[in-house]
């Protein structure tokens, strides 16, 4: 019975971030029934077909196609979102955006700044809508941490710190590349953590306090060999299993950033920290609806790190969803990026981040690899 | 493109639990492929046309109506769910019964044992399948819960404590009564926070540590008068504020128990732990992805507390949602029991807790009540 | 070098509690030098002449006895503390009155409130000083909630929790009786864990919130036969391994109470938690240095419960120890109270809890006890 | 009635740190009453003799003295404890050895390593007993951590991370200097938070995890001029406010490691994590008595990071102390290392860290500040 305008999507890619997009077109009309457009899942294109109709048939897609430029070629899609691996990026994302099409590309944007460049100048030039997802800006409480950071609460920041901490590859048995594992495959992925996890720590950091000016890193690859899933045979892991840098921000507040998949206990703990003059912002994936606050401006007998339990109707998003002390999940952040970009057609505004915005991470990515090739300070040239 | 079979849902009730109810009809299908039956949101009922409508469209319902009676006289209806204030479940579900519909009842079961008894009776003589939401059953870390007890890992148990607290009606000029406000109704309650949320952890108490079999309970009402929605006009309260009560389960362990809307701080902290002779285990709803597990067998060295993530793709219903570390959110209790609901069928087995296994719920909740007004204590007959 | 006056210690006993106040004894001077007075280790006295010289040895004692009587006897000295069983307490603490002595005494007072009124009447008749061993009121945390309370930030206090869990007669092996193990024979120790545990929760509570008025209780025994190690036979167990209760506080509130040493996976877990109309407080011995605050006034995005790291300057005691962030332990409590009490002395003021305050809690036990037995509510008479 | 022997103590200084050595020679006896020898505090020396009187009659010594020089010649002195600012442990510690005193030194053990060279040399020459206050290895959970590690339970060891955040210096108001803030002048202290907080870090991290091979560091220091207490003019601020690096272990295992004055709500949060292949540790100063460790061949439903409250009798030191559950706090660190050096001289064996394994913290603290200066990698030489 709706009457709201519709907006054909055609998705690229059926792995996991297809269905984590895919969820959030199907649910964003239930929870923000103020939205002029509704997305519909027009098509949804993959190179294996038989994998390709059981996702669309899972998730009621209208159709499926097995070639990416087909669906760019289809009048009747409005926006193409892609899913790919990484070293697809650019490729279809100009197609798309020479096509006319609004484009929203998960991240990173791409392998590298010389990839990424092209797609930043194809959006542009084609005037097209466009978002990449860097979904964790769009936990509630992160977003609120926006929010306090930019109210001045905090004052002069001093720190800023995240680590994005994983164990799934400890087992020199996981063999590396293919369809499943393209993310230890640096031809396919770019780069190993740097650009998977710590792409998302950049992209919070500077979202949060601005942009970073130079970079000290260091990169390891723990295990130097894996069997390879197309080749079968034994060949060098050509990926970071882990990157630390520390940096200067713009604000002259200094950085400390860490990324791995070999530290043992932690499935996906993306945590940040900021401490200020007046005040301190701490955060965790794992426990994703709290974000802890300090404010030394407290009556000092009662003064203490305050657990905040995001889930307020007056938190960002949470009017949308159940009552105060009712959790949301992961999945919730990706149906806040939807919603954003719906109402970012109808303010006529960009949606954040952009992949303008989205390539400023990517050469700040760039400068930690050639500062951890090089053992050497690199500026980021932002 | 599903060639699933369909299973037509009327729904009873326009307020907060329907659109958790009808949240999960929508979203069960794209998560439990494996599923031969798929929802479809056939009505939705409720007495302001106004507010019926919307509700529709927002959630697209393909029809609504005004009169629960016409839902249930609709041929094209497999299942009614019923999400009223409950004072109307029984009427509701005995007449769904005896038009052969399946019937889901939102929880508690009926506002006594004298009104539930009937609807147990109907259920049963009618011969339809039923199920009542007390959807805490279904958070993957209670069953996890569920599982590591029925394993026998806690063996011997002495004590099991819980508590549901809230803060939201102390302040005085909260109304009571209405649309909004019918849970501080007793006439349409049936009693404050002993339904409301006692009935909650009685319902997990019993799944998990079997029948309670004596109680002695105290209750209060801190606000003694408050304006009623309906009349405007200052009126006493009826309901229970708060409840407390201690009991000896039918295995001989102890159980203590506390209820109240007037704990500053806690949104809606429903917390539990059990203790066994060699294992205790506890979970809190505010990190509701959490399960906290000790276990005296542990080397000496290193026995403690564990803090368990229950994201990873082992764990009760996890497979179905993302990967290690990734949260899920109190939605999903609900999809999780439409799930099971859908399997039930496919299985031809009930679907815990059916109506006469709530009934249990209710049978303790009325001795509650009745040893708090009496100050002695009462069997529960179970 | 030391010019200050002495206070002469004759204590009874050589046991674990023998061990917290000599320690405190021997530390007060040292981080309180403002006092005018330094305890001196005249002597110790234990029934095994073995045991308490070398009790005397380790710990600097001037001497040792015996014979209890001997040492009130003793003209040198000033003050008895009282470390034996529980059924010693009357007899040595009436006596050490009619001599003249000041009296501290481990807590509890007595076995019964019978046996503690003419303990009572014996110190008033004398008018000696005295005070009751609740160290845990002067646990730096604890002694900052007593000050938020009265303060006012709570506003009336709707609810009050406390329980105290331990796991350590579990096992069945474990026998009973005898020196080490009078605290499982009833009658040494008068009750099980209602005088042992619940005792200091009901002092924490009623020094915070007030009288206790009336309660409703439960006790049991869960393992009914043990091996005596006075006699090495197997004989009934005499105590209560657990003990819950609610009750109403004289302000309106409600308490709620449980103790046990049957919590698989608490040592020592004492906790309490006050909800009031504006704030509420929570802590925990386990982590002692800490306390919780959350306070409802806060603004709302940064509303959350407050961990507070109860260890700066301008805390209770907290000036005389080290710096913020460095941690105190369980045994400075014992060294707060001693300080009190001498501070009690220069100032003539009593010592908080004195035998009369410390019988309120001794009559709140009898009742809960009372109450178990008959299972029915019981009037503590405050 | 002590018929130890005994050790007489004469303490250079009368700051923080000689309260924290003085307190723990005073108790050592009454907790580890095996050990044969005694500490007998026999002098303290201090340039104000108004402040070092009233020191030596606070805490009991038998004698003051104005020149350190003077406590050295005094024949009656065993053992030399060193606590004065950072500029004179090398040449009291020399004169000390020359003597053929024992010697303790607070850490770090010199304000570089060109000063720390002769220190060793002279103690190595002189044959002397020597240790150094790297205190924190000596906290029961810390301990318990090395013999885990110790014990191959982690595996091979991929990264370790420790920061110590302090907020004690953000006040711009705060002067620089003198006697109470010297750790604030580079001149008395060597440098700043490197020294003070980092060399804690280091210390613990390679007794741990083994030696740093290189690091590359950064440094800032956000106010630049403060007062000066000495002179009271506004000067340059020489010290750091804040380092950060990361490392190379000998192991092939990836250190990060931060500190800084300028975190705000941290008081003394000396944190540390270790992941190894199989199992991960970690720790924070603010939770003294809790180890955290998670293993990954536990049951994977039941797999967790474990709370361990290292309080129970069979972990390291705590057989001395009170009953599980029960908590030590700071201080007790002090009277561990005291009783281990005693216990040293016993079993003729050196007490860690002595000044030998203190001067290579020494080193890497030199490659870390080094490596700031330069914006380079540096080799620490070991």
């Amino acid at each position: 019975m709706s009457t709201k305008k519709t907006l054909r999507v055609g998705l690229i890619g059926y792995g996991f971030m297809a269905r984590t997009h895919t969820n959030a077109y199907k649910r964003v009309s239930d929870f923000f029934p103020e939205l002029e457009n509704k997305p519909v899942l027009a098509t949804v294109c993959g190179r294996n077909e038989e994998r390709v109709k059981a996702f669309a048939e899972q998730w009621d897609y209208e159709s499926y196609e097995t070639d990416w430029r087909t669906v760019i070629a289809r009048e009747d899609i409005d926006a193409i979102d892609i899913c790919t691996p990484n070293n697809m990026h650019a490729e279809i994302a100009i197609a798309a955006a020479e096509a006319g099409k609004m484009v929203l590309c998960e991240k990173p944007l791409a392998r590298s700044v010389a990839e990424s460049q092209p797609m930043v100048d194809a959006i542009e030039k084609a005037g097209v809508r466009n978002t990449v997802w860097y979904n964790y800006r769009r936990v509630p409480s992160v977003t609120l941490a926006k929010q306090l950071i930019d109210s001045g609460k905090l004052g002069r920041i001093f720190h800023y710190r995240a680590n994005f901490l994983q164990d799934w590859t400890i087992n020199s048995d996981l063999p590396q590349g293919g369809e499943a594992l393209w993310r230890l495959d640096a031809a396919a992925a770019g780069s190993g953590v740097t650009g998977d996890l710590l792409a998302h720590c950049i992209d919070t950091a500077m979202w949060l306090n601005g942009g970073i000016k130079d970079v000290s890193a260091m990169t390891e690859t723990f295990i130097k060999e894996r069997v390879h899933q197309a080749t079968g045979e034994v060949q060098k892991v050509t990926i970071d299993d882990a990157c630390l840098f520390h940096c200067h921000f713009n604000n002259g507040s200094l950085g400390l950033f860490e990324s791995t998949r070999y530290a043992r206990g932690h499935k996906a703990l993306y945590t940040f920290e900021i401490n200020g003059e007046h005040a301190s912002i701490r955060w965790d994936l794992h426990d994703l609806n709290r974000l802890e606050y300090f404010d030394h401006r407290d009556e000092s007998l009662v003064r203490g790190w305050r657990s905040i339990h995001v889930t307020d109707g007056d938190m960002p998003y949470m009017d949308k969803w159940w009552v105060p002390g009712l959790s949301i999940g992961y999945e919730h952040t990706f149906v806040h990026q939807v919603a954003d970009f719906l109402k970012s057609i109808e303010a006529g505004t960009p949606c954040s981040p952009t992949f303008k915005e989205a390539m400023e991470t990517q050469k700040v990515c760039e400068a930690v690899l050639d500062s951890a090739s090089s053992r050497s300070w690199k500026d980021t040239g932002l």
